[in-house]
């Protein structure tokens, strides 16, 4: 191979890559980077001919300038995406954040025709929004089942915990991604319902059966594939009834033999993150991103080292080890995914009036509202978050959780998992009262247990601390916005009549919906009704 | 007067409007809903003849949009000002956060040639950034001389501790403005360096005879004059030794008589914001506009009603109160300022190389660092943050305050004014050190004395902390980043050779110079060198 030959095979390699970058203009701005590189060589990388970003952080304001930057570094369209599962929002601030797919999978139970429609148009909604900032692809839907409560990294994340409201609820939504003209992505194949242990950290192994899988685990694949899903990416978790050895994201028994033969798929196969711990505490960047293709995967997202990936891969295609018929398909289907979408940015605001009324009509179909209303007392308004920097689309210094609560004289007290603990060590009285102070506590739980956190907040006794307080006759109330099976708990150690609410969103929008209904007497916290308007 | 003459008069009151606008470009983003119009206002507004917006919140590239949005509701030049003292990247992320003045001040004392060279590179850098957002009128210079150490509002964003040092400077930030191209802001006249209450929650009395102003109070706001300064600002506060009626703001003896007459300032005088309690207690938002317009103010800055406000102008000139010709005058000088400032908006990107090299030299020339080095161990970071809700610019995921120490062993603990207390209650040991858990404690304070907090966290005991930790021989190390006055009582108690550090800028470049010298053998949080590059 002439340097000519070697230079054009690297240029098409480079397409293959999906980088990291962070949703921000400039390197200063940027929150994680190590994982994120800076403009330099992000420029030098897009001129080398990389294909794609992953990108977080940052306004939906930025991120439309972002993307221009990005594609102005570039000679080519690019691949533009984000886990924007839970709307545009629920990444880029001011976008729209929507309440967590499961709470639609649980809506599903009561009322399928009602959660279809919703999921179809959150879809669009995700779709439209995530257009208008310069996405053209939507890493959603999740199509893992989720039926593993003490699932630390999909949880709220997934659509349903049954097969068949997952499967539904993926495909609406799939198709309301498809009307707004973006690209979507059916993951994290062949399924990571049912893991306790969180593959950012660490690599899980699912012992199921081939027909396990085919019971619970692929129906969503295989219904959102027959909606022409225009990709799936792969999971990192070991199946050893599929593959003793490769995770499936590195396995070509699970990429190539199951996702391509027998299920039919044709279109991209990505890979989740190769930077998560799952892969590279166990592979070299270049190693890592040539097992990979080996299997089967089309592109590769977040190498831990671009230039390696390139470079391994290079080498690959040089020695024979990897196919170059199999380098075209790849870049074939790339072609023609993003052929398969409008080029044009649509202008405008980013959120419309539509976009805001559906954010409200998700709220108000997944919040329970019950028991007695709150009285107004000196007390205590005691707000666990779920991060020590939560964002503002949760908490801002109006927001209802805090603000509402106080206008009917209860004194904020704010937690996070990096503060002083208000822990007692006693298992039977376990909150230490006495770093509250006197009153009644109102409990705001914002806990929905992401991932990155190994199930640290799920361990928190707050079922026995509620058990405590109503011992005390000192509980005014319990809210709960986040985990459906915190809820499932929490909701049985409760007295009847005990003012309670659960939301399974945390936006300021739930908080309103919830606080106004547990304090019918609380004027809005301001004239112009600014949390719905 | 018929109608037509009415419509008229009353487009030409509302130029003399200036409003609150939120940074953001949809309503839902606005985190003050109760003091920013929402859109659709703002828009008739405009349309109807207002003149200008003081605009806060979001981020800088949002601001470019946003500042474009509401021009394009209007139909004429607009001025766009915001309270961006310490920097654009003070109120808008993304934007350069710089040292607060104060630091320049006392590096006046010492090095006077130098911190005049950084002030005037300051105002410069600061002008440029809000020109490349869309701002044509930075809110600065501050020009009272800050010589109450408990003036809970002004502080550290005097330039100046005696009016020397604040005249000299706030004339170089001057300066930098002007190489710019934007108006600047002489406030807030006749100087709130003396002040113990907060205008934001009271009306503060300043008892100093006129001879005591000339010395001190007022020598800043001559320079300013004299160097041509574009508009000064009001002061909410009562002078009863000029005025023992009203305050400077609804003062005829202090701006008409003092300012335009005997200093001779013939630029734009501008009310500090009418919605703050100190006036708004006491007035309703017409009769507010009508006195400070009647007192000698050409502009009148976020009134608590912008209707009210224009009615009650109009019906003043109607009745003859107020005078048509003073109205000419305040509109010519409005005219005239605007036309002496480019039009054209600089492109590129809002935060260049020479801007991050002028933030990381103040931080040099303003950090102390002093004793021995922190030895690693399995101790607690305590640190207290100044608010719920730290901005982005200081506190996030990555942060060197949070992560240098936790590479050395420390175990993060974060505390805010909203939280469980750290405290005992005890005055010789009031920190509950029962709470903390075991282990030497790195203390790090963010703590500035911000404006709103009634002097809140001031009251906290943290010089009898340490000498409480330095009794159990506990503490591993103290840094303080905000008030010059705490850190000239905290260094006093502290043990010679106790390694200690302060800086008066809170932003992660100070985080990050102080904690490599503190301690020198951690590796930099990323092979980047994010924080500087």
């Amino acid at each position: 191979m002439n340097s000519q030959e070697a230079d054009s095979l690297r240029r098409r390699v480079a397409e293959l890559l999906v980088l990291r970058a962070s949703g921000h203009l400039s390197d200063q701005q940027r929150r994680y980077p190590q994982w994120e590189l800076p403009n330099s060589e992000l420029q030098r990388l897009l001129q080398e001919g990389v294909g794609g970003a992953i990108l977080l952080g940052g306004s939906a304001v930025e991120l439309q300038q972002r993307t221009q930057q990005l594609e102005g570094w570039s000679n080519k369209r690019l691949l533009f995406c984000a886990d924007v599962e839970e709307g545009v929002g629920q990444r880029f601030e001011g976008a729209s954040w929507l309440v967590p797919p499961l709470a639609l999978g649980r809506l599903h139970q009561r009322d399928p025709e009602l959660a279809l429609d919703l999921s179809k148009r959150y879809g669009r909604c995700t779709g439209e929004q995530a257009r208008r900032c310069g996405l053209n692809w939507v890493l959603g839907p999740v199509c893992d089942v989720n039926n593993n409560p003490a699932n630390p990294v999909i949880n709220v994340r997934a659509w349903g915990e049954d097969p068949n409201s997952a499967s539904a609820l993926a495909v609406a939504f799939l198709r309301g991604l498809k009307q707004a003209g973006v690209l979507g992505c059916a993951k994290h194949f062949p399924g990571h319902g049912d893991t306790t242990s969180d593959s950012h950290l660490d690599l899980p192994v699912l012992p199921h059966s081939r027909e396990r899988l085919e019971h619970i685990e692929l129906p969503p694949f295989q219904a959102a594939i027959a909606a022409d899903v225009d990709s799936v990416m792969t999971a990192h978790l070991v199946l050893p009834e599929l593959d003793p050895q490769q995770p499936a994201t590195l396995s070509k028994a699970v990429l190539t033999d199951l996702l391509r033969r027998q299920m039919g798929f044709n279109g991209l196969v990505v890979t989740d993150a190769l930077v998560m711990e799952a892969i590279s505490a166990r592979h070299g960047a270049a190693e890592a991103a040539v097992l990979a293709f080996e299997a089967g995967a089309d592109l590769i997202l977040m190498p831990a080292d671009a230039d390696a990936a390139i470079d391994g891969l290079c080498d690959g295609f040089s020695s024979g080890r990897l196919s170059l018929t199999r380098l075209d398909e790849s870049l074939q289907r790339r072609a023609d995914a993003l052929a398969s979408i409008p080029t044009d940015a649509p202008s405008g605001l980013i959120v419309t009036a539509a976009d805001q009324a559906l954010e409200a009509e998700l709220v108000r179909q997944s919040i329970t509202v019950r028991g007695a209303a709150v009285r107004p007392e000196a007390g205590i308004n005691l707000v666990r978050v779920d991060a020590l920097l939560p964002s503002a689309a949760t908490l801002s210094g109006w927001s209802p959780a805090l603000r509402i609560p106080e206008t009917q004289g209860f004194r904020s007290v704010v937690l996070h998992g990096e503060g002083l603990s208000p822990w007692s060590g006693q298992p039977d009285a376990p909150l230490a009262m006495d770093r509250l102070g006197e009153g009644s506590v109102l409990l705001q739980l914002f806990l929905r247990g992401n991932p990155f956190r190994a199930g640290r907040d799920a361990q928190e006794p707050w079922a026995a601390a509620i058990q405590q307080m109503v011992a005390l006759n000192r509980l005014a109330g319990v809210v709960l916005y986040g985990s459906p099976y915190l809820w499932d708990t929490v909701q049985h150690v409760l007295p009847n009549g005990c003012p309670l609410a659960y939301s399974a969103g945390q936006m300021q929008e739930a908080q309103f919906q919830v606080l106004t209904a547990l304090f019918p007497k609380a004027a809005p916290p301001c004239k112009s009704g600014a949390f719905t308007d």
